[in-house]
């Protein structure tokens, strides 16, 4: 197979954002497209990548191919490209690595990840919000100096994130319209802030959830690359 | 008791600064103004911080406050605002800090801090210069790459600062206009290095010394907060 | 002898690069100009600076001197200056450095360094290519990922840089004009990475290889400051 992209820049964020859920990735290419599922070690989070295959410049992809890769290698190898043309073919069991029209060549040892392939679970949220998303990654970092986690509520008071320690407390509130009823979930601050990177890629985010139930963030950038995170609630025992 | 600022970032330019020197501090809200008074633990060096009323755009204070509070958190808090309106309100023994219109709401728990008010001691200045505050800070971080301490003197060659170590020295001349007669004071660069990064908040610095005797930097900041400075001379024994 | 420079930028970056590669150096002041001979402790690198007395503002040189310094006190001193004029003389074993007009004047002392003067070995090269030098540097950067040597060859395919590690690989072609016959010498990725910092001074480097020999890259800047780095090449034992 061998496929480019146009610019590689925005690819290589994302190759950023999860390299810091797991350390090594299977990508899958389709005719569809690429994939990309990771689920980080201690099974809390879930990311999901979907780049279509129109938003590639050329895209060649005989039958379904997965190529197995360390990320720390590859998110290095892909830092090197800036705002170049990115090719990546596979032959013989590597990865050849493209910028700009072949000037910089880069080969790469593919991995066998073991394991089945992960799939998104089907989850019914009680309500879909869309959200700035550079608001949303600074409401996490505002609650992130707080404490560890964050209670998202949505309610009377519009949709607010709540943080406490023993001492100190935080309330952020990014909508403000009322919502008939209450929908109330507590998520880990220390996956958020990772997740909440994804704000580079689009400036809108879909924020899914229910109470005590997953949270869904979902990206959509302008070429129509989809990422997602699926975090598991963090429910208190008391 | 409720106040409020337009603009946050000064404010938190200046708690930065008072960090630097002590851990707690008491925040005195007056029918006057807002006035910080620490004093750093070795009892090297006092800060004076007063914002008059008039700079705020909402002032209501019925009683004298004292406000006291951890500086590591407070700091913290006060980073997540930038250039956002800020209000401060008491409750409760917790202080309220509000962000742009509610949207932020920070609660921070009060500490008793112990110990009478601290006063500005009286003191008398053989001279007082206004110097460029940019200008004072480049040489206090000139005269630090040589040593630990630095000896301001205002004499026939103008107002020099001078640094020596054992092997190598600076002199670094700030004024250039000859004084009749001679000032020679030694002050620890430790100390001069994190008060002149006050020169953020004001174009010029009134600086006052007197031979082997206490020195005082005051900045006045455009919108009337005046943040000053006191500190011992380091006199050597030979 | 007392030389003074208009800008003390260029020649604050060049000792900037110098000190990475030794600790100590002796400045040679002649008639002719200003000169730096180093060569480092492994004696694998070997760096040569000469800044023509044209290139001074002011140059007074009665007869020859050697300066000794440490390194990592006159760089120090040289980033205090910016873009100001840089004043140099020597008087009672100590070197006087001033800034801008004497406002600001640095005493170092003076060094004893031991052994003869280093002269530039006679190389004969079989090529001399003309670089873009910020394309070495980032061509060599993108090597020093993958391993810590880098072949350099010229032949059919131009000029490119190759680096190998056990997994992976990396190929970057700088020049695509084919050349008749082949050169190849490889070199460590330590050296160049510090060498290619010369690429702020100049646009272009002149690059001289052979076989299994010696590399030369020779920066010229805009006022005829000639730096030149050797480094002997890693010769691979099977």
């Amino acid at each position: 197979m061998r496929v480019t992209l146009q610019n590689a820049a925005s690819f290589s964020e994302v190759i950023g954002i999860v390299s810091e859920l797991v350390s090594e990735i299977k990508i899958k290419l389709t005719m569809q497209g690429l994939q990309i599922a990771a689920i980080d070690p201690t099974n809390a989070a879930m990311l999901l990548y979907k780049l279509p295959a129109s938003a590639f410049s050329h895209y060649e992809v005989d039958e379904e191919e997965d190529i197995g890769l360390s990320l720390d290698d590859f998110k290095q190898v892909l830092k090197r490209g800036k705002q170049e043309s990115l090719s990546l073919e596979t032959k013989d069991g590597k990865l050849f690595v493209n910028f700009g029209e072949q000037k910089k060549n880069f080969v790469l040892s593919l991995m066998d990840i073991e394991g089945e392939d992960r799939k998104e679970p089907e989850l019914k949220f009680a309500t879909t919000l869309k959200i700035e998303s550079s608001k949303l990654q600074e409401a996490v970092e505002d609650c992130g100096i707080i404490a560890d986690s964050v209670l998202l509520s949505l309610g009377e008071r519009g949709f607010t994130l709540n943080a406490r320690s023993s001492l100190h407390s935080a309330a952020i509130r990014i909508l403000s319209e009322p919502y008939k009823g209450e929908i109330k979930s507590r998520y880990s601050l220390d996956y958020l802030q990772k997740m909440v990177k994804a704000s580079k890629l689009s400036p809108e985010v879909k924020v899914q959830f229910s109470d005590d139930y997953p949270l869904k963030l979902h990206y959509i950038s302008p070429e129509k690359a989809e990422l997602s995170f699926i975090l598991a609630p963090r429910v208190e025992t008391d």
